[in-house]
């Protein structure tokens, strides 16, 4: 998703003297937020795939568990959407109404974070009036600005630099495919998962994911589409041991991998940007023929957090057995649960 | 409604090999829909019919009935409406709210079906995280498409085809003012409508289901805006014995009627169309005048889906003592919480 | 807010001998509803205040009043918003959830009143499917005339006229800061309120609750944009004795003054009425100088309805001890709440 954009955190954390003296920090604590998957430790990772299975189980058999029946009843919960983006709608809205609350929905007609007011304002008055915001902005520092002055928890719904409810998701599918059942983790240690394509938000935190868990992650992109510097620095300080290997052959990434994922890097609306893309991405398309080449392991499955266009993986893949994309788009619901429950329900206090 | 499409079921049924291999269709029994009335047995539709009739006496005395009472609780019902539509929007929200679930919006600035994602996968991937989809499209083979490839129950609210809620409201609405009550059926058998103007989804479904409860149906339409042949032939092929007649005077058509039915025939936006239309239906106001001269019933009443326009009837009919508009529009929330009821707690085991 | 606009209650109440036979008025007594403060006595105005006062205190320590558990479940209300209006919005979503209800949003994209249909049609027939409707219009009278048609309690969330939700809140945060507790009233008698800008719809409604609530209001506005004649008609009409000052001079409405309002002044979009009020409005921006210069009470308080721009209040007050803008905005929430129980739940039997 936002391939183009692969702007960071940014440093611009001004001080504002007059804004010190807020209103509604000063009685309560400051919040937990889920900005990136960097937020957290190995252990509460893997807890939080770990309550989006078994919540998973519970509710596909029709079981509320007690933990979540009406946990948000009386509750709103405000989605603040600057971009239309159907899975990131669809799975917080559901999974906030399955936790009894009532998923506000602030589209950018709505509300345009930072144009009619200062997003300290908006985030002050918003924060107060409900009990959680999940934010799907541009620049990742909107959604870092908004969490800085919020008295309640913000989750990081998309950013241009993180997208840590589709890692949540994409682990849960890795766990339920691969994982090793009824250990304390997730049993994923040793896999290898390769990433070919755009260096984007949602390699970023899948990247960091892995380090975390002991995953290897062997990204392959083209020349002058790499993984800009402070992010790469990021990933590789979340090592816990695990490879992280970089390459411009997606052949050399898809060596003995378990898990080939990729996102669309093609540009839209932009005619010139796209021919370009194209360009660069030639032999980037997930195919089998691809995979034989690079030497993925024998059971090799496919991951993608869609939507889907046909440049970055043919229908046989997409549409075949090793397919895991709508498992892994079905698991957005488990996982928005699980980080409610996270960060709204037990604040933070996840392990 | 969408008077000006006439394009019915269409026949490109692709055959999609690869697709075959569908994710949520492999465990899952396949779900019942509701996209036409054309898809209820009688006795079915009659107990649609019965149920929002006895609902509404119980909500409206402040009871709610068992059945539905958090039927939907935790649950939430996906709407995809790619058009402004008040009444079908309200009433479903109302619907799903009075059985505790959370209706979720998605109109065309929120989703485009088929624009950026096919239409298989969005149906697949909403489908994994909603307990129902309610679709207000244009062409039926939309709403057609959305249903195959669904894992929960899709209930049309509006195509350029079929209109069913819309009918399950209309014949509430004829069953409280003229049905038999008491016994097992609406006891409405013998009665006669007449249409008097386009040939439009909502006339489509009226016939069907005039047809399939023993209810005469005459229809006035102009030269050039009669009946499409297929959909002919559907309404034929429902029959049980009562009449259905087609005409080009209104005047004949209103002959006997108890109910006087029509909708919008005006195009908004196109001035050559709505000029062309204005002519072609000069004579099909509904007026006392034109009721008398074609010879209803004494006791005629008058019905339309709304919004109204004055080309189609006068204000001292619409606003009149026979005029059943306004419990007509309302009857719209009952109608669609008894399909609801049918088609999603009870997964189509209507009778 | 919608600071150019200063058009009142509208003559406008046209005969319309067919409407008179309407459907759902028949059966249903008139429902009560609130469309401005001087639709309620002192005694009304003072416990909503004081029950928004008591229902923040429970519902902040996490319990939910008796009254208010579940007093809206299965229930929908209309919210029928023309214009963005992120607080209002915000807080009356939060209001109707937290009483177990749906809040359902209807923008302009969604309705246009009077657009497509006449609001006579709308109001029946949406009020027939919900429990209230909230609306946010431009003329008032476009919320008298839903209201004069509704089944149930229409609610005014801002017209041009009046802005009742914002001053309950305001005389909230008042009570809060100068209010004697324990009395049966707000303890705010002879407090005197500056409201130096622009006269608009908050100030009316301000200025009427001032007068019933014993509270001396002062009114500095720049020569040409004072308030309209009818409007000060009302307010003078509201008065219980005590003090309804007009100036020109900022200085002189600020004299003694417990509580400096104001709001925007500035027009948005439109660059030549923007700078013809920037003149006007010269030396109307409340900063410390002002309020020392004009001889404020020591204590003096700043509140705003935000968004707020820097032209009619400096950083410094904005951001600083004086300000209650940021529980002013939350105090939105509970007025809603409030407003609710008395026109809803009590059908507007509130004392």
């Amino acid at each position: 998703m936002s391939p183009s954009s692969n702007i960071l955190i940014p440093a611009r954390i001004a001080i504002r003297q007059l804004q010190k003296r807020t209103y509604s920090m000063s009685s309560t604590p400051k919040p937990r937020h889920l900005l990136s998957i960097a937020d957290l430790t190995a252990s509460e990772l893997s807890t939080l795939v770990l309550s989006a299975s078994s919540h998973k189980a519970a509710l596909k058999s029709g079981t509320t568990p007690p933990t979540l029946k009406n946990a948000l009843a009386g509750k709103t919960v405000a989605m603040m959407f600057n971009k239309r983006s159907t899975r990131t709608r669809v799975s917080t809205e559901a999974a906030v109404t399955a936790m009894g609350g009532h998923p506000m929905f602030l589209g950018s007609s709505d509300i345009q974070l930072g144009v009619n007011e200062s997003l300290y304002d908006t985030s002050v008055v918003i924060s107060s009036m409900v009990s959680a915001m999940v934010a799907r902005v541009g620049a990742h520092s909107e959604v870092a600005d908004l969490a800085k002055d919020s008295s309640v928890p913000v989750i990081n719904a998309l950013s241009d630099a993180f997208h840590p409810l589709q890692t949540i998701a994409d682990f849960l599918t890795i766990y339920e495919v691969f994982g090793r059942k009824g250990g304390k983790g997730l049993g994923v240690e040793g896999l290898k998962v390769a990433w070919v394509g755009d260096a984007n938000n949602v390699l970023f935190d899948l990247a960091i994911a892995c380090q975390k868990l002991g995953v290897h992650i062997s990204v392959a992109t083209p020349t002058g589409y790499s993984i800009p510097a402070p992010m790469r620095d990021l990933i590789r300080s979340s090592s816990s041991g695990a490879g992280f290997v970089e390459t411009n052959v997606p052949e050399e990434a898809i060596k003995d991998a378990d898990v080939l994922v990729t996102d669309t890097w093609i540009s839209m609306g932009q005619e010139e940007e796209s021919l370009k893309r194209i360009n660069a991405f030639k032999g980037y398309q997930i195919t089998e023929e691809l995979a034989k080449k690079g030497g993925a392991k024998d059971g090799w499955k496919f991951m993608h957090c869609l939507p889907r266009h046909k440049e970055e993986v043919d229908d046989a893949v997409f549409y075949g057995e090793r397919s895991l994309v709508f498992p892994e788009a079905e698991n957005r619901l488990w996982a928005a649960i699980a980080a409610l429950e996270g960060f709204v329900i037990k604040k933070g206090n996840i392990v």
